[in-house]
């Protein structure tokens, strides 16, 4: 049984929803590794931001998204609205506001309710299995690391598991 | 450790979201794969379907569903409605168009964008545990491999993979 | 290779969601499993419940929630409003309602469809990756099991389950 992880570097703009397509290192990981079957995790670490498989719908917005990512972020401003300004959502309070200070975030940058409840809402992780030395993907799945922290840039680590043999 | 994985074939209807109850099939799987802990991965490899995990609700609508489904599909319609037209959502555009077309599929076959949001909200599998060679689903549990695309009748694969010992 | 499991028992209040941080328990399973790679698997057995991953926002309501899962809340509410009463969804129906009363459950403890459309929505659990003997939470990261069931108190049982070596 091999059990091995990789942490994969990206860097958001903040401003906006950023959509991080990491399918070709994930599987040349796999590829790599060795693994015939068993299971690949692509793992946030961050809690404001998800993991999700979807098409690569090729058209691309000004802002640089495909226009499913766009609709994508679309659904969700609808659902769960960008955070302004405080008062607008309960987080961040007064509490949060002097702990985040004391850890080096400013005020503007605990405004990210937003993107705290979509990443809980999608979850934190996709499985994906490798079958016969391949990612289940099908034909046209692509793997997104979504940070949906828009108060600044930020570095970010995905964290990819794979187990099996 | 034995890591094994078994292919489910379901035909979709098209017209509307279609549930499909594994429950059944991979109970079965795992009984006769004769492990007694571990996980069982039940996977979609389709951008357009997702798998869940709630209850079978008995009572069934006109169209076939349980009660459940339905509301879950009416909770759906409103957050994110089915694509009906071009130009109500961004996707699909005109790359993804041609694209499509080069692949085999036609106009109205593009129009499958609220089921590529809808499965990359819900996540593409659902991980549930193995314990003493059962599959940990409670009493009332059932899986669900839901396909949201409309557009056409499709045959579907639900991936099902196994590891443990 | 290690597979073991746990499961930590929590007692819901009813009358509204509760969150129940179980981030010790789960750090605690891990650290004495010896295991140093490999996955935990924290799983709801429940139909009405789910799993998250989220900050800790520190300051709290009247209710005893944090802001954030105030925040959470009012999301799910505006999306999957709470089952006041019959016919508000299709579900709980009559051959459901006669099933429940056979198995103990009087009328008023059917009307929790809000809570099994929300736990489908979020999914049963999460994975998350052990690395050199330590949990990818992340600084901030905590487990939260959410019982959307507001119809009565209850028991629930969290199954924590960890793959590794």
């Amino acid at each position: 049984m091999k059990i091995i992880h990789e942490i994969i570097k990206v860097s958001s703009t903040g401003m906006r929803p950023v959509f991080h397509k990491v399918t070709d290192e994930v599987r040349k990981f796999v590829a790599g590794s060795g693994i015939q079957n068993g299971i690949c995790v692509v793992y946030s670490r961050h809690t404001t931001c998800a993991v999700i498989i979807d098409e690569d719908s090729f058209d691309m917005t000004y802002t640089g998204r495909t226009y499913l990512q766009q609709d994508f972020t679309d659904i969700f401003e609808n659902i769960i609205p960008t955070c302004r300004k405080e008062g607008q959502y309960m987080h961040p309070g007064p509490i949060l506001t002097e702990f985040s200070a004391e850890h080096g975030e400013d005020k503007p940058g605990t405004l990210n309710t937003d993107a705290h409840l979509r990443s809980s809402i999608l979850g934190r992780s996709e499985t994906i299995p490798i079958i016969n030395g391949s990612l289940e993907l099908g034909e046209f799945g692509h793997i997104y690391f979504v940070d949906f922290d828009h108060t600044r840039p930020r570095e970010r680590c995905v964290t990819v598991q794979l187990m099996g043999q």
